[in-house]
């Protein structure tokens, strides 16, 4: 971000906390911990992959994953105040710019990893394999709309 | 890993191969999926180390992040086998070759997370924050001994 956008943003965003009063005081802090969030969903992801390709033989594992996953989905839709858009953030500002359309994609999130639960629950690997994939493209629907491009 | 080392490395793996039968058939992929794991516990050590700082207020968020520690313990006695010891890792040569040593640290990392899983169910916040750091030994413990400086 340029100093001048930077400096234009911060100037919006004080505007945004006057009216809310919904910042956080640390948005350093919001960013670390939102990351965290974000390296524990893609951890469980990547190993919930690996178990589905047939490269481990873990199967026992995707019922503790999915559960991680979807207290995860719950704890994404708080990750994201207001103010935790500067610094070292991927985060693109369309999800404060456009919050409906960004909390569309997080509870899509939320729901297709409370299905992910209960295929895991029910057993069936093929139901299981056939979730995994939902959940997968919620992750990418989020990241296209929503994640700077790395 | 120069190609001598790794070649002599890889003659010593298949006598350990044939000598125990414990070998994995995907190497390349139970290492990502360690890799996996790790990253999920690393991503679940952040997040509460950022609630337990203040940085965040989430502490409603500290017993799920332990849950799946415990979990992730639990996972990382197999994410070892014999044959996982090349290609793309940080992993010492010592884990193998110190067998005993190693268990030891992968169960002291599972007894601390599940004492971690106990106080959070006791939600006194002071005696998490001081299991947390234990939790936090024994990861540094393993990565000391275990890990490759990076």
């Amino acid at each position: 971000m340029t100093g001048f956008v930077r400096l234009f943003s911060a100037a919006l965003c004080v505007a945004a906390v006057l009216a809310t009063g919904a910042a956080v005081a640390d948005d350093e802090g919001a960013i670390k911990h939102r990351q965290a969030i974000m390296k524990a969903v893609g951890g469980h992801m990547s190993a919930m992959a690996a178990i589905l390709q047939g490269r481990v033989p873990f199967k026992e594992d995707l019922k503790g994953h999915a559960h991680a996953q979807a207290e995860l989905a719950k704890i994404a839709e708080k990750v994201f105040p207001l103010g935790s858009d500067f610094g070292e953030t991927g985060a693109k500002p369309e999800i404060w710019a456009k919050p409906e359309e960004f909390k569309q994609a997080v509870t899509a999130f939320q729901a297709e990893t409370e299905a992910l639960v209960k295929a895991a629950e029910g057993g069936d690997m093929g139901a299981f394999g056939a979730q995994f994939r939902k959940v997968g493209g919620t992750c990418k629907g989020c990241h296209d709309s929503f994640r700077q491009k790395r």
